[in-house]
């Protein structure tokens, strides 16, 4: 087996996480998985939605969109169709879930966390590429709420990091790009904490079902893979 | 550890599938999984949207809804507001993925398989009941499309059936109610074929992250509930 | 003149209300008019809308919806098209006019009623069916809101129900099905109340205008099919 | 009983209607009932809607509008809220299927007839003033129909016209401007042909329901207003 | 070069300006410029949008439409496509911009005034025609607005008109009409205060572009025709 | 006078193109005017919309967008809102009208060009840096489209490129950041061709009134504040 990329099976791409890319928001990233590219920001209001005012409970929500080039072909753009696809809304919702399983809302006061992941160039992985930068846009705008008084202690309970894994030519792949992505029998993407458990796992069979042992495979790679992605944040968050 | 459905952790609820439940559509069903009553009807239109048109292939899509009082509070309408929701969407991409999976297209002719799962009763789980519903509707729709002479083959290349899974205080259970779900770690929807390979793994920690092994535990459970399942789609087909 | 159902002119179709159709709502009733079969709920819910605020009374608003398939083919979901059609519109506000008329706004309480009635089937007269079903599920609501202690005295002025009635190859005839509505000359649906007022009459010519006198035939008919659907009301809520 | 207009029961408003209101629809009149002001245009494009494509026949159908300070409050303007109301799809459905009644379709050629009611000042009675100013505009936009050679025969059948009765402190009145409408306990809206028949009939008790008597009342009040309507749409088409 | 109106470069086309229009409105106005005609009305409420909320200032706002068969084709009606066009939206925003500036807020006290200039028929220059009549309209809902003691001074700072002009076969002409603005290459629209500035200058190229001697011409020709259009807004005030 | 930037009053903010930014599109430019960034993508298509179907010409049309938090404070997305807002539409207009004035359509064959400006970062000028920019893109777009032998010439007529220029206590000053353009009197959006003609002029005054000879200054200025940006895309496209 040979994948499209050239990659061994286990291989990230080549990942940069470029931080306070641009200047407005509170955390701002551009992250970049090979040719997936993502500006992905945190924005801090004071207050929370209605269903939980008055707990003394924060909230962080995210939303996801692809800027209408950022594929092969040219896709509408969805505020001039007047409304976002499916797809869309289950991304950000996965991306909205994955973080809040990094936070402990007591402790972020009634403050509400809006996550802008924003795809400039697609090359498969958008969403676990959004997830890996947008929790490090996250630390940085936790300190800027800190800085501000706005916190009711450390909201950070843990790290959270996310790869796609896959079944290529019989094969588990880690991290595929558009060309193995359309290929691939089954993809799987995969949510974990820097403590090693599971936040979320999405796998989906294209072509032929997957099997138990399969599954296994695929996720020990992504263990490995989302390991790299750690180590990668805390580097790039020491500096 | 003792569930509130009272039951034991591998069991099922009383599972009914009632065939011809309405009189126009091609299959139409009523699925019930305890509480949980869904309509399933499958359309057969001719024809195939664009993107496929010359292809010689069929297709098939899904679309879910809720009454607005299906729910223990009344829902707004999705109808009345305008457009249908997240979670609405991301259920109808995965009854429709799922579905598909069943068939081989090639053999289907150039005709569309409308299926429509729509919630009378929620109590927990009704993306699986769809799914598994909505099978046994999909045959009867095959069987009249063949009758009127449309298909190209047997398009039917196995059965599929879904169920959830939880981790309810620490242990591994089956098919969780509302309650169940509400208070469960960790919430996982399978989907699965006849020939026991996997179509869809949906896991999502709702509290604590989840392990492998506890992962493996889940789909075990799922997997012997499916077998279960699929007997019973048999059952009902027979008659 | 033989009617496509073979009934009598005067002969209503079978009719069957099931109370406690669904387990959530206030009230919950399955109606049935022959193959017309209707899922009408009452949801009971502290406060009145806006314009209504601060003066101590009560609001019922209600809904209509078709599932896509509950025709002879399929038709477009309103909830994905993003918007109701004229004919659900029209529907949704003839029913909330005439079980509005049912009810004394001042002894309800600042509480709205919302009614929803969703058609799993339909075989001519949906509308009637949503209102003479509606009727029942509305006095069980108010029975759990009397339990609740929510109201102000008896709001129940008066029962409403109705029926349709047309003119089918010149004669007058009572609750038409599917094809004798689409064969006709002139479609009348005609709301009572119990103590014999009208409280909406209305009349279509589908082909040749009508005459006083046919009108009058027709409300004879429907005044005498109404009586016997308020005898059946009334022996279903005495069980 | 004294009508707050000062009215007898069975007088109209001072009606007038002007051909030619507007310069580019085929037809257009500004009709007005008293204080109700109402531009009708009659537009005719070459083809028909999809579902009567290649049967040679025509189509008509409205479409209606109030200006947003057409009434004593502002209404928010139905283009900026996004979508229409159900009250104003209930009308312009009603002035479709009156002014449809008007014509033979078979001899309208594939042609497709827009109608437009905009109100410009309100005071009771806007959909019967629409049917009748309407009915004026059709007329005139058949004639450049005819010398354009582009239709099959005489489209017009018969002549339409429309009226509004209601009871008022229990005697039954014609022709209810915004006052006596907001009072009124019936209101009853009635389209006739100039052959004597009903096109439509609706009647809603807004307080008491309505005795048959009480019905035949009003429709024979509304019988002879629209009397004077059609003498007066005569004479107006002979200028 | 000869105007297709045959006009003369500098000459406006007749202008009318009927106030008291409609009833309902505090100032209501009809404007003619030559067949282009507008209804504009100014609505006064009490309280402001939130973003203004207790800073004891007003604000106005503006809303523009087209009746359906205001031109030559039919449009689709704004309001049945669920949508205002771009087109919309520009000039509406180009009205309130206009108004706003003939008003000091701090002297409106907390009310809006909603301005809405509906075109009952276009020829041309529909936008400058509505600034002109609206100012009129405003002129008078102010003086209702004060008879009400709803007024915290004299709001009004300025005079507000609007005209058009154009490069038409190489020569600046004055307010044009459809056919000239649909053959012009330039097409510039200016609208002033009487006091003699500009408060805005929207310059288009349709064809060839415009070099500032060219601009130049056209806004003294613009100053020109808006000091007759101040003058015909004071004759009609005076009366 | 001292500009906020610092800048002298002639001064442009140090301005970047950078080519072949993203790799899906047919011409892919970032833009910067100090610190608003935009990125800006032309993607050619087969085909023309229908209103110029056969005529053998081609189309440019353009969409704007800003991500959420490209601004001071979030500003909801306009996809999840579901309409793109006034501004936005205004904006995305201005661009495809300057953008097609740089064109000659008959050249250019049966293709579409979609221009997309979205901004990443906005500090004041995202319109006329958008229009900038996509210049630069629409000619690598071009390059392409001739390389695939898509033309039936060359259609670039000449280039084009805007900026903002306003009134700022007084004096006129070029290419406003955002707190100079919150603070200037007046505000002005020039769109130039290369060959020193205007495409388009826009000014408001936010404040007071504007003066003839207040106009020619900013347009001076503009001009030479042009003259500079015609050499910068030239250098750029030189590389």
């Amino acid at each position: 087996m040979k994948r499209p990329s050239g990659r061994a099976p286990h291989q990230l791409r080549p990942i940069r996480i470029t931080r306070n890319y641009t200047r407005h928001a509170e955390g701002s990233v551009l992250v970049e998985f090979g040719d997936t590219r993502v500006i992905c920001t945190v924005s801090a209001e004071a207050g929370v939605p209605r269903f939980l005012k008055g707990q003394g409970k924060g909230w962080l929500t995210a939303e996801y969109g692809m800027l209408p080039r950022a594929t092969g072909e040219r896709m509408a753009r969805e505020a001039s169709r007047g409304r976002q696809g499916g797809r869309t809304l289950e991304i950000q919702r996965l991306i909205g879930r994955s973080l809040r399983a990094a936070l402990d809302m007591s402790k972020l006061g009634e403050n509400t966390l809006y996550v802008d992941c924003d795809v400039i160039q697609a090359d498969g992985g958008t969403r676990t590429a959004s997830i890996t930068g947008a929790m490090v846009a996250l630390v940085d705008a936790l300190a800027v709420l800190k800085k501000r008084g706005a916190l009711k202690g450390d909201p950070l309970k843990q790290m959270v990091a996310a790869v796609s894994v896959g079944i290529y030519q019989g094969e588990p792949i880690l991290d595929l790009d558009y060309p193995e992505d359309s290929d691939a029998e089954t993809d799987l993407n995969v949510v974990m904490t820097d403590a090693g458990g599971f936040i979320e796992v999405q796998g989906t069979a294209e072509g032929e079902p997957f099997q138990p042992e399969e599954l296994n495979a695929m996720l020990a790679l992504a263990t490995q893979g989302i390991r790299e992605l750690f180590e990668l944040q805390r580097a790039v968050l020491a500096d």
